[in-house]
């Protein structure tokens, strides 16, 4: 076992794999949606959770836009998708048109809610900061949308249910294994 | 299928699993481990990772303190030390010590590096907020340490060599699935 260490950087994709998010803003009458693996929650209490996005994203316009944006989380079976989002612009397609995305209704935002997510957060904006070369966003979560079968009863993905897609990194997605240990 | 919308939160654990992190921390002589799994990548250049930790958390103050944190990457196997340091306080034992937590020597920090992390980041503080019931650390990875059979050479895991810890919520642990798609 070779152990390297590197002073600075170097590759630094250990991190992963992490969920793959489709994140979805709209504003003065664009919508647009990108694939984001760089997110987690930050607060309970109030519910608050953060997105980080290039500033060179045509979604970061619009969610400095709009104060607003949604987390939809996916499928395996949809890893497709993510991977076609996260492939092309906003600026030169309309992605939902493009690649045939089928929408349910927001009900506290105006952002787009994906019909195939098993889950989303519908987040409204409090605070963004720009870290190096990318904005945190961070958003109260007011309305949360899921599949009731996709969770069991004390609140976690089913996976016999759903396969979360995940994303390794060099466009590279998987799921999880099905079985847990407590 | 049955969609849910709850305005509001209710639950929102959807967005687990998440890669299973070990951060540590020092300062004046005391030093202690925790399991975080609500931790990101920020930016590339300059490299920055971000973690949330509630402020009662011993580690939180260490933090504090020393301006400096680490962030240790646990394979599968390794999930009872990862629940062990979870259900624990260092305010009460040394969990080095209790644990007989092996350590890497750190190279740019004082951080506890953990020797069975297939990967870790020693990051130096460069800024830090609280949102709600945590506080959101960003550090700058000034140092990486990993296990070179772990990763490809294009630097994903290599899942055939490491399978990582995933946590679920509710105090479940899984891994990923081995298979990749492109």
């Amino acid at each position: 076992m070779t152990k390297v260490v590197s002073e600075g950087i170097g590759t630094f994709s250990q991190h992963y794999p992490r969920v793959a998010t489709i994140v979805t803003a709209q504003a003065k009458g664009k919508a647009n949606a990108m694939a984001v693996a760089w997110h987690l929650v930050i607060s309970v209490n109030p519910p608050l959770y953060g997105v980080s996005i290039a500033p060179k994203r045509f979604t970061h316009q619009l969610i400095v836009d709009s104060k607003e944006f949604g987390v939809n989380f996916l499928p395996f079976e949809m890893t497709e998708l993510v991977a076609s989002v996260g492939g092309s612009s906003g600026r030169e397609m309309d992605k939902f048109q493009e690649f045939n995305i089928a929408l349910d209704k927001p009900v506290k935002t105006a952002v787009p809610i994906l019909k195939d997510a098993y889950a989303a957060y519908e987040c409204k904006l409090v605070d963004d900061k720009l870290y190096g070369d990318h904005r945190l966003f961070v958003g109260e979560i007011v309305a949360v949308h899921w599949l009731e079968e996709a969770f069991t009863p004390e609140g976690t993905l089913d996976l016999d249910k759903v396969s979360p897609a995940l994303f390794l990194g060099q466009e590279r997605y998987l799921t999880t294994a099905k079985d847990t240990v407590r």
